[in-house]
């Protein structure tokens, strides 16, 4: 698919100057910039490479001012990092859209398939299957039975739904995403063996959720586990049972919650972060990469690191001394070297 | 599939207090409880929710005495948890199990299937198989050639079983998991650039074992990986090649147990910990979630923590301490500043 | 398949002391030798091994004096470990290999099939998908729209690739592997929730690169996500948009790279590892498990540990005082009362 630059300023409202009739079919950084491309310079530390790039048409703010001649087609916008986000959305929604149901495939015949599915070969729809309007199944994707899912959500290849659980509408999970598995739940027993506690609850993900490559999220022991409206999973994560995550709370890879923690709205986690189960965490906290979490949070919008974690400012002014530890070692050596020829 | 009060009170040898032909369809936290569903109270923490609690049942202690009017009908049992534990089984059990070969799936010629088999659509089975009776696999699953898999055992949606592995009885495999991949083994060569390392061995897991979703057992470069009788994994686990964990031992998502290590039996994991390799540690050890175990423990029960880990006093002590470090560069500095008024 | 120790010897140029009709068909570790195998004898310290392995055939050598009688036969040759590499090689080889394409699978009638490959039951190969001679795809595999794969590449059961992504020649992907998911790109708005960057670029994987089960390559938001050639990542990893792992790094299992960071060549990076985005590490540099790395790394071969990290040396000097921080508080709290006394 192929625009001008005079297709793309009428889109964007914005101003061409150069060439109009140059075309591009993809996008590129302006760094790595290539013909028949287009990129966006909005950052100021990058604007020398508006001289090099081979990019063929670069949007730029209303205002830049070039000091040296451009061999690309300028679009004036704006605010050129806005305008590529729309048409990053437009080249994305040009795609081809799968649609329709490909063969082999396997759906129940008690299944509720909506308008304009995509079915790919392979995916499996249980029993009494409920899917909405443009649900978009890749190949290999698995809805155990009773489960309900959402107008214009897309499970890419391989995502793995169990019996039971209900997902919302304009939700998008990444390959290999597992959602319902059992939670971790043994009762001991006297000959130091573990009796499995039946998981007899779900899981329940509302609207507008992305859940990323691999990330699971356990069925609750009873009741539901909870992902709230606009929460976004990164990669790798595990959810386990019986966990609540609030509205727009944003969680990076490798992140792990044990049973039946809560975590507010609008929370921002690191990667490679780990939740002790049973604690509730105030909405607006922001966690630093690798932290572990090991008691609630109460305090709206606090900001923590370390493992086990605590404030931001006393975790930085602690490591910072936790690295001259050799040299306080000494002060004290050498103090108690000069005491002692005090005390003489 | 509905139980009276009745019904559940004959089951579990109870007795009812109000209605007996108050019926229920699931399970709820007292907290949660919502009509037509059954609650227990066994935590005393929890006693002022049967006040307000909208379950139908509610399982009590035999001595639990009422403050005030409960709307629920109460089944008094000897210990409402182990009863509840009873039920949830029960009610497992209760559900319609998956029995049959679904088509279309693949079955070589060559495989030998038990009896009761379910074999969801597309799943892989694949020459010289041997499937013990009652075994589930679920749509998707791929048994590599020559495998072994015991009796009752349930590979959920998507496990993946490498050629050559041995899967005991009554196991559950949840989706994602991949046994058998290839260690991770190179060997370098002089152009600084790795030469592969074949891994052919195995992997060997013995009966009552669970394994949680997305988890990686890793194949042995010679001989096998073993994974013990009564062993459970969570979630996203590595476990490398030649590794062997021993009875019961429990793990929690995320950890890590590099190539060759040995890990007893009865130990309890915390999530996110790391294992180096060739480590060798003994029976009932804890370890605290994120720790890293760098060298081998020798004593039975120890407990540890920290990354790398010691005993999990002292580092809770040193952790301490951590934070007040900046308490501490004061102390020193005003000390110094008093040596040096006493040296003038 | 059997080989003789006759055989073997001839194939390694190595000389039979012993039986040279005994036969084996497997191989195994001389402390675990079992009937029918080979073992091999390199590290002394495994020497009194041989005394007692049931092994049938070790190889050793050269120089290798024995002090008692060994049952097994002896191969001698110039360095037992290469030999065993050698053999290995062989033995993998001497498999059977899936060759030819099992029905049912779906291979779009715009895909190009290279020579001699296999395709397995349930394997979906997308439209314009090109596939290099002898590549193999195992059961449930999924290759999406426009991906080209080179050479002798083997996808393992389950392994995803998205459209659009390049897979070089003689690469090995494991089961679950998950190339070309959207990057975790999100525009805040002012409304607490976050709008999707569309992710448009692509991931490239150069030759010879091998990728552990359940590891995650997201898809660049614009350009492509980089893994050059012989690259090897662990289990489990997640390599995040536009990033950049460089020739012949090795990656343990477990770590996490965070998006636009840039990998030198020839790093080793421990398990469990973390790195902030936009990082760029120097060539040849090796960092310990479970560090966290915060700030881009410019001295090549620098070796280092922490959360966030610093150089190995001093962190090791720096935690050994961790440890002792109650004994420094000791040594505190006594100067503290001895400048009082001096004081009066």
């Amino acid at each position: 698919m192929n625009f001008t630059a005079n297709d793309i300023a009428e889109f964007l409202n914005g101003e061409v100057e150069g060439d109009g009739a140059v075309s591009v079919n993809n996008v590129s950084k302006i760094e790595e910039g290539e013909f028949g491309t287009l990129s966006f310079l909005a950052n100021p530390k990058y604007v020398h490479y508006i001289y090099e790039t081979k990019s063929s048409i670069v949007l730029v703010n209303k205002d830049f001012v070039a000091d040296k001649k451009i061999a690309a087609t300028l679009i004036r916008v704006e605010d050129a990092y806005q305008a590529l986000a729309q048409l990053l959305e437009m080249y994305e929604q040009s795609k081809p859209k799968h649609v329709g149901i490909e063969q082999p495939s396997f759906v129940s015949k008690t299944a509720t398939v909506g308008e304009q599915v995509y079915i790919g070969a392979f995916a499996y729809v249980g029993s009494n299957v409920k899917l909405g309007k443009n649900v978009q199944l890749f190949p290999h994707v698995y809805v155990g039975d009773n489960v309900t899912i959402g107008d214009n959500t897309v499970l890419n290849s391989g995502v793995k739904v169990y019996a039971g659980c209900e997902i919302g509408a304009e939700c998008i999970f990444h390959s290999g995403v597992v959602i319902g598995g059992d939670g971790f739940g043994f009762a001991p027993s006297s000959a130091n063996d573990y009796k499995k506690v039946p998981q007899v609850g779900n899981v329940v993900i509302e609207d507008h959720v992305e859940i990323g490559a691999n990330t699971c999220v356990d069925r609750a022991t009873m009741g539901s586990t909870f992902i709230r409206k606009g929460v976004k999973l990164d990669n790798l994560i595990q959810v386990a049972h019986n966990v609540e995550i609030d509205e727009n709370t944003v969680i990076a890879a490798q992140t792990g919650v044990a049973g039946s923690s809560k975590i507010g709205k609008n929370c921002m986690i690191g990667g490679q972060v780990g939740f002790a189960g049973h604690m509730s965490i105030a909405d607006e906290v922001k966690i630093a990469a690798q932290s572990g979490v090991g008691k609630s949070i109460k305090k709206v919008g606090m900001v923590i690191q370390g493992s086990p974690a605590f404030e931001f400012g006393p975790y930085q002014k602690s490591y910072v001394l936790f690295k001259n530890l050799p040299k306080m070692r000494e002060q004290i050596m050498t103090m108690e070297k000069e005491l002692k020829e005090l005390k003489k």
